[in-house]
């Protein structure tokens, strides 16, 4: 069967800073109308970040919309015409001073596709040179590193509650080895 | 450092069925001010199924969004009041067919926590009975059983693109084993 949903009118609700809203009138596959919201956004990147003393580098931010600091790795969204290694390499160094030799490609995912197109690429490295962090004036990040212990702990008892975070320390859990 | 974010003015911009956007005027660390748009959504349920011959349960969906057919595992999201427990056997069995006789937490993650405050429970279950689907006349789902050695190659070939998908499939390739 064709799953596709044909666009008959798309009506521009909201264009913001970060994020534009549509209202899409669809065709179902049974001939049918739906309304589909959508939130587009530009797409981001995040990046994890192993220490030669085998610690993962992290954010803390305060995220608004959940109302509290949550605990991240490294990422930031796409400047407009950006490759994302390059957003990628530039997060990094601004966010926690390290600049990093090279890049894997862990995941390439869509955060919430029933109502946004949002797709972040995840990278690892372990290649790292440590610089200066240089946020900007109105940005408020913390850095700290934990240990693949102390990560597997939180991974373990559902701590870690930011998804891009989770798929890139489930990745280098199963990949680095841990005394547990 | 306190890095919370002060509320001065909020402004909603749309309330759909699915999402309510808003953008809010916030009290920044060193006292200036900032624009926040916020998605909200009520939250959401997703469920990992090994059946009892190994394989994990798929849905096939076409999204919006992405304007893309995704392969990603049952969910859905929470109705009013609901709890996630049983809004995770409700989606699984509506979806798949399969009644699950208990469920295990996985994860519980905020799928895009720079602007939206959706967050996901992702529950895990070996413990199958099949029954019958039963979609609403208006939902277009596929049904796909893979193995674990071939969720393996579409893990490590970077082709799981959804978020709360990869993150089951790590958690199940970590726990039980597979040929590779």
């Amino acid at each position: 069967m064709d799953l596709t949903e044909k666009t008959l009118n798309k009506q521009t609700i909201y264009k913001g800073k970060i994020i534009e809203v549509d209202v899409d009138e669809v065709q179902l596959p049974n001939g049918k109308t739906s309304k589909r919201e959508i939130v587009n956004h530009t797409g981001a990147v995040a990046v994890c970040a192993l220490t030669n003393e085998n610690k993962v580098v992290f954010v803390k931010q305060y995220r608004k919309p959940i109302e509290q600091v949550l605990l991240e790795i490294p990422a930031g969204k796409l400047e407009k015409g950006e490759e994302p290694k390059s957003a990628a390499l530039r997060e990094l160094e601004e966010e926690t001073g390290y600049k990093a030799n090279s890049l894997e490609l862990i995941a390439d995912i869509y955060t919430s596709p029933g109502f946004a197109n949002e797709k972040i690429a995840i990278y690892f490295t372990d290649d790292l040179v440590k610089g200066e962090v240089h946020l900007d004036p109105d940005e408020f990040v913390e850095q700290v590193e934990l240990s693949l212990d102390e990560i597997n702990d939180l991974v373990q008892n559902h701590k870690i509650e930011d998804a891009k975070t989770l798929i890139a320390l489930q990745h280098v859990l199963s990949h680095y080895n841990h005394s547990k």
